[in-house]
């Protein structure tokens, strides 16, 4: 690891080892943990996201009401802020709710969702990145228009350690880093792009992952090889995307640790 | 029955006899009237609530918005008033609701979910139970926070002569009480816990047996029936709670009375 | 066709030949060109509506926010106006929208639901038909509500006259015109109406269509041809409306123009 304030390297990040078995270990301590995962995401994504935490053994709540919120996030393991129609009320709640998150040393993910299609919604990304969140999980153009960088594990790990953070680059091989190490996870399947929320939905896994784990590299990439799997054993008997939606809840309910580490994919 | 004024006992309250061929009754009249169940309840919950009531037969409506509630609850047969997402709009929107509800006499059913994470939901939802709702329906941890009694018959009860409304809690044994009446439906899955707003959705086919019948204990039990019936029907064939969730629309949408009383565990 | 002023008869209403020709070329076109549609709709239908959308080859987007939804319709290929659940923010939102539409010619569908169970979202559908939608979609009711004419082709060739724009009226047969001409669709099944937010995706879906076509009676009749096939496929393999729900997004993703031509039934 180079001194401070040096150049790194992409020569110099770590690829971390045993991805598949720490997963497995936060699989058994959500389903035995049952954390509150607290969730300000958008309306589309409200329902599939809060049945997909209930399928990996989360306790989902979305409240976004601004004289409740406080109490909702203090009570959580855990928080989602997904930028989804941002309209002012979850533009407050988002405040109020990372102010109560930082303060009581609660982990929460940063989606910002569509950040590529609006200015306005990249300027509130920026705020928010200051603030430090555990992870920030996003797509190839919202990391483009974020960073103004390749979506790579390069330009990754250069945002990672500009902003402190851990950074979920998800695309055809999902990469997870904090600027230190690398992690790959290359499970999947082409259905999952074509389900609503799926993206938001692994954002909130991942904040499940936050509030059983230790560390934010592994809970990232653990929660996106959870989904991953998940996805691929759905597709086995899927007609086409309504019956994948359903079939990723189902696998991911019945998920187990020999399963992922048998199927993962991770570098 | 004890006089006015004078403590009854567990052991006075009777149990309803004919639920299951009562609950058969309403379901007919449930697909012949097609009632209108006018529902305020979190977003996300709207889109399975909806798909609920019109697999059960009823015709769902879900606005919200300030200057035209009041026409949608004046054409309605029922009312839903479910806290979830509490934001201004949705309280404001309730007030006007339950104004126009209790003025015309259209039976209205109070869902107070999570009052037992936000002091502030939870004194909103005592100033709703001032206004009579017809039915009041919760789980055991919303019963405990709004009662301060043990979720059992015998709290249900003391609870339900005080407030004088009818209290549907839904639990491993659901139970339905008015203070002189106590049934109990021991129909349901485990599942049902694990797809979201399924308790949302009981509270609106709760809404509209009581468009459709005469008394509130009868309807808040074959609700409740209905509803575990079909989600024993659709567990049968579930490999989780994504097939679950379809499976029990479908299961609803099929129910007959002969399946509905030979299925029924009722005391 | 008569000299303007004249008044018009039923009998001189054309049928559009080689509809169903027609619509396997929007077909291919959605999966080809992968439009943007932008969505402002109910929070019942937001959800199903992504999917419908995503199903088809589109790319959904549903933001409300004041402050973005220019941006958002700006890089949309089409616009879908829903009236369901009207609050201020969803007013302001079309308001917007349809500003920033007109002014860049991207064409957009007005669904005016429930306009029939609330004079004040009555009197705004007016105002907006005044700002001249590319397609007007509704069911019988909300048309009869709207025109006070009678839901069959003389009465929609009419309003579509006096309002010029396109009209598409679902019912047991959908009716898509503009005053010259007039097609028929007859594709469907009945379970479509036991899934909420079944018509809102078809107008959504209609949203699509023209995004890449011309024509917008084409368009019109080629979204409610490709949703009523689906529907009809889905439907042989459903046990109900939640199997049906999922069963059309397989159907819709798995559609081809070959089949679409095969079942197509039209005049």
């Amino acid at each position: 690891m180079p001194a401070e304030g040096e150049e790194m390297r992409i020569s110099d990040i770590a690829a971390p080892t045993g991805v598949p078995q720490q997963a497995a270990g936060l699989l058994e301590r959500l389903r035995a943990q049952g954390p509150r995962v607290h969730c300000i995401t958008n309306a589309v994504a409200q329902n599939f996201t809060a049945n997909v935490l209930l399928a990996a053994g989360c306790v989902p709540s979305m409240t976004l009401a601004a004289d409740e919120i406080a109490d909702f996030v203090a009570s959580a393991d855990a928080l989602l802020v997904n930028l989804g129609t941002l309209d002012p009320e979850r533009r407050q709640a988002t405040e109020t709710a990372v102010a109560v998150a930082t303060g009581r040393g609660i982990p929460w993910v940063l989606d910002p969702v569509f950040v590529d299609r609006s200015p306005g919604r990249a300027a509130f990304a920026h705020t928010l990145l200051a603030r430090r969140p555990s992870v920030l999980r996003l797509n190839h153009a919202e990391f483009a228009a974020l960073s103004g960088s390749e979506p790579d594990g390069e330009g990754l790990a250069a945002f990672a350690r500009a902003h402190r953070c851990t950074v979920a680059l998800s695309g055809k091989a999902d990469l997870i880093g904090d600027g230190l190490r690398l992690a790959q996870v290359e499970n999947g399947h082409p259905l999952m792009a074509r389900v609503t929320a799926m993206g938001c939905a692994g954002s909130a896994m991942l904040a499940g992952c936050l509030a059983v784990g230790d560390d934010a590299v592994e809970a990232g990439a653990a929660a996106l090889l959870m989904l991953g799997v998940a996805g691929e054993v759905a597709a086995e008997n899927a007609a086409g995307p309504g019956s994948f939606a359903s079939g990723i809840l189902d696998a991911l309910y019945a998920l187990d640790a020999p399963t992922l580490v048998a199927r993962a994919r991770c570098a």
